[in-house]
């Protein structure tokens, strides 16, 4: 019953709950050429980035307010089928298969930009808005919104997995950057949680329940997130290294010394290869950080002078600078490429991500032993990592066809969890749980923790229709 | 029934539920001297800082340890009476009062720092640690921990309230600096919630769930919070201004710059003069904004001047720095005696507390016209806020014996609250709900949202035993 024990791609038919046909017709009925059953619509609502399979949703409803999800979503309770929201399908742990069944929707036409209140640095978007969509949005203000998880994915989407990526070691996550949601709950109701207040003491913080809670308890409708000023200087910077470890442990005394630094990405030379080969850049092959200081021009100045001190002393060569918008895109284009530029130097891959997180001082041990294990094992594989957060992935680069290599790529997975676990760590930094990390989670969060998440998930969702089987089974 | 309401104290002998002589029997077994019922310790268990009053609990445990707190948790629902969890007795709101009887758990003696880890910026306490014990345990590491709500409140409370403070602008509320928590559960389980790793999407943000939760869902026992390091340099001044509209533009305008300000709070010229009778300071009676900046000599340079510049835009007088950390002291000490200031200016008076907090760009809007009102009222008061959060709090100074002056101040709470949310804010920035903001709570929040809360609550605490009647009755 355990996705990520299997040995093959996940088999979900046995949980497969009935949908009937009269709720299809509702649904037909409601939403008229709007709710697809065609299969190619289905299929692609039927998968993720993760390299599981599942039969396909019974049927595609294609949400353009949040009344539509309120009347699916009733729809679906009153049948006690199934919901799967859909953002754009970015995930990357399996969220977004109907392993219970059911219906995807699809939230992607719930794209305006709602409300942008600049003086606040505030902004209220649908559901479906992307991340690169909202910062064209807001650039006339001078603002900007700097979560940015690499894949151009919807705001609902990244509430739901709690996510982050490459500026959240300055500006934080999901979970302090959402102020407020709406919300349709199981039972089809729209409630509001949070206001533009930027902070409140008033009841249960029901926004950062919601967030990271991956579609169980509802879907999100509507986003309001904080915005900064765009910084007056920003430079980024490429530092190459002899070793993963020194470039590592640069990072560790960058963020011991409070220097307030925006980006700091680790790129291993195995996947620096893979990058240049498909960007056609030209870098070192060696591991890499990129770098990125936001500032005044005297504090951008000052943090990238320490930087380079302490890169100097554990071995980094000369930073090559990117000062210029044009030259920052290129660098960062390049990091965001790295997963397909991984998928393509192998045809027919799949990757199996990792996305272990732990406290910084821990981030080389944690990382050393897992490099020397995923080079031992011979399955290709690139190497990633937020690292100034601790947060690092490993993709293994998998034959789909071949059991045994999945077995290999799972037991170092594994391997690597229970060391960032034992290191205070974390099984997910900020892909979440989905379907394959549900035995680390428990793992990780205790029987007791895991019966107040369950509690929660029946008090709130009785029937078990919202996105059911993932985080865990009740 | 709504305790805001009221015209007179708290009448809660209504919602009294018996406390079995077999529970208190059992309490004294387990805890001998440590379960008191000497009326002198109730007496001091079932008040806090705020102007309500209610029967004392039926008896005071003291815990010292975590299995301490989960048999008195675990014996309290096997009767089914209420447990209110007790720091050192300064909230706000009226969460201590024993509105519903049973007994006051206080954490106090579980004071111990458990695990300093310096080079991930992390500290692990028990709930009855304050915030000067933490910090003194911490200094000669070069870090510290910035949440300052004032009082010298318990890490547990301060958790349990979501509490912030006058650093919160620069480095966020509890909300942002709880890490992981140890909490015994209403079923007296032991649970932990969360991890030291800076991020997470593993499951249900149940961390976030229970700050804030004001001893609804559970005990808290254990906390570990992010520590900074101490800024290289830091420098506090004062600005007198012409009127509180000038301040407070110097503040929104602050703060829509972006400069990363470490504390900027108003005192009105009220509070001023009660504070100089108080403390023997010499300041101008107009009001204030005491600032302070942290960072590199360089950043603290530029930010200051920066502020001085705006700051004079808006007629605000030659700035008086305090750079030492004796003359900062000075300045926050009178800050933070303003309460007590106040209190004493009217000899036997309480103050009735607002929490508001407000869209930045609504400050102004929201504050103004809120003084003109208390100024008409004729009901004395003092006026200190966290303004750069746009979070302000007036205290209305009563006669408690006196019910027509409690009535002017609620109804000057009222069309206060009413007037927050109305501009997108919140009636709780950093106070919580307790007895006082209940209703208040249900206008923000919405019935969905309570519904959700109250959901969560009898799906965690079927016995409502946790600290029952606080925030919203069941």
């Amino acid at each position: 019953m355990n996705p990520c024990a299997l040995n093959s791609p996940l088999p979900p038919a046995i949980l497969q709950r009935a949908v009937p046909d009269a709720f299809i017709a509702a649904l037909k009925s409601r939403f008229a050429e709007r709710c697809a059953t065609a299969l190619v619509v289905r299929e692609q609502h039927g998968r993720d980035e993760s390299s599981f399979e599942a039969p396909p949703p019974a049927a595609v409803v294609f949400a353009e307010n949040t009344q539509d999800v309120a009347d699916a979503v009733k729809l679906a309770n009153d049948y006690g089928v199934p919901v799967i929201p859909f953002g754009v399908g970015t995930s990357l742990e399996g969220h977004l298969l109907a392993v219970q069944g059911g219906i995807s929707l699809d939230v992607s036409r719930m794209n305006q930009v709602q409300s942008i209140n600049a003086e606040d640095l505030t902004v209220t978007v649908q559901a479906g808005v992307t991340r690169k969509q909202l910062n064209e949005a807001v650039k006339s203000t001078g603002l900007f919104f700097p979560i940015d998880p690499g894949a151009d994915a919807t705001l609902g989407g990244m509430c739901a997995t709690r996510a982050s990526g490459t500026n959240a070691v300055r500006y934080g996550t999901m979970r302090e950057n959402v102020l407020a949601l709406q919300v349709v709950t199981a039972s089809g109701d729209v409630i509001r949680t949070g206001t533009r207040a930027k902070k409140s003491s008033a009841g249960y913080d029901l926004t950062r329940l919601l967030v990271g809670s991956e579609g169980t308890l509802g879907v999100i409708t509507e986003v309001t997130v904080k915005l900064y000023p765009l910084p007056e200087a920003i430079s980024a910077a490429i530092c190459s290294f002899p070793s993963i470890e020194a470039a590592v442990r640069t990072t560790i005394q960058i963020i011991q010394m409070g220097i307030p630094i925006a980006r700091v990405e680790l790129i291993d030379a195995n996947t620096v290869r893979m990058v240049k080969a498909y960007a056609k850049l030209a870098l070192r092959e060696e591991p890499l950080l990129l770098m990125e200081f936001h500032g005044s021009p005297a504090s951008v100045k000052e943090q990238a002078e320490t930087v380079q001190e302490i890169a100097s002393e554990f071995g980094g060569n000369a930073f090559e600078w990117a000062t210029t918008p044009e030259e920052r895109t290129r660098l960062w284009t390049a990091r965001h490429n790295a997963y397909f530029a991984a998928i393509q130097s192998k045809p027919g891959c799949r990757a199996i991500s990792t996305d272990t997180c732990v406290p910084i001082s821990r981030l080389a041990d944690c990382l050393l032993d897992s490099v020397a294990e995923a080079d031992a094992s011979g399955i290709p594989y690139f190497l990633v990592g937020h690292v100034g957060d601790g947060n690092f992935h490993f993709g293994y680069l998998i034959d789909p066809t071949k059991p045994e290599e999945r077995d290999t790529a799972e037991k170092l997975n594994h391997a690597l969890v229970a060391r960032a676990l034992a290191l205070d760590g974390t099984c997910s930094g900020e892909h979440g749980v989905g379907l394959h990390k549900m035995d680390f989670l428990v793992t990780e969060a205790g029987a007791g923790a895991m019966d107040m998440m369950r509690s929660i998930k029946k008090a709130l969702d009785p029937n078990n229709i919202m996105n059911p089987g993932k985080i865990f089974l009740l």
